[in-house]
């Protein structure tokens, strides 16, 4: 299965209901893998995102001299590999290799798209004045691909100390909210 | 049942996962009632979120004049009256009368707390300067409240455009993330 380019204007169903991430960068030596949860949609279209990167992070220094990163969304069957990265560092560990993820080369960014995710988000930082006071970068979204599938996935979402919860049913109401 | 007060170091497992929120502030005619997806933790202690409030909504201008605000968090039960909120504006309805819900005092701010949300968080803005450029709050959760449950809530979480996942299981991994 390939997949396919994703409507920029749809990106904030990916991301809006609060799926764990994987945060993907280009460093010098080698690529990264950083787990995130705190993100949110700040613009529908052009796609913004606004993210916290700590500057405790090995990726907080690569995407400040790349200013670029793959915003990658897990679904419950990478739910080990995706604790696995949480507990690890990029600065000691190559986490592609650890935790058997493939890289996939992007087409507008130098990170890599992490092959097993079921979708993937190009973003360069468009505004990184806020990194210094609260290591939060607002994103934009160049590119997005995702596996085509009528279902909807089955995202974790961390709930603190290891617990995740898996996304259960969808429900339709009418509503008139995008 | 009561509401019993909830640590402020734990309020990030309450919004990490991605819940619709319902936002509450005090205007000068009534209190309102939004209804958010786009909000993430900002830092754990002192609890900051970071949300955005577009300047279209009747809430902005409340949020700009009282810089308080409740969030609440409900679960699937109130599935239909979120979107009544949603779908409707604090300019023209009493949304607390309209959909049934019940104000409560809060203990630190003049917006009611919706005491049907299983958990409330008092706010304070603490930095309005994304605001015009991003419609971008920072808030600090003053005072927390929970439905003291051994259940995780089955909250709601927006797919766009009215669908909505409803929380599923939760898995317990050996993790090291806080």
């Amino acid at each position: 299965m390939k997949k396919t380019p994703f409507p920029l204007s749809k990106v904030y169903t990916l991301l809006e209901p609060g799926p764990v991430v994987m945060v993907t960068t280009s460093g010098a030596d080698r690529a990264n893998i950083m787990v995130m949860s705190w993100h949110t949609m700040i613009e529908f279209e052009p796609p913004l995102v606004g993210c916290v990167i700590s500057n405790r992070n090995y990726t907080f220094d690569i995407l400040q001299a790349t200013q670029e990163c793959v915003i990658n969304i897990p679904t419950v069957e990478l739910a080990e590999k995706v604790v696995g990265c949480g507990n690890t560092s990029g600065r000691t560990v190559d986490k592609f290799q650890t935790f058997g993820l493939t890289p996939v080369s992007a087409s507008r960014v130098a990170a890599p798209l992490i092959d097993e995710c079921y979708a993937n988000l190009e973003c360069k930082i468009v505004d990184g004045s806020m990194a210094t006071l609260y290591n939060f970068f607002i994103l934009e979204v160049l590119e997005a691909w995702v596996f085509p599938s009528a279902q909807p996935p089955c995202t974790i979402h961390h709930r603190g100390e290891g617990a995740f919860m898996v996304a259960g049913e969808t429900i339709q109401l009418a509503s008139r909210m995008k």
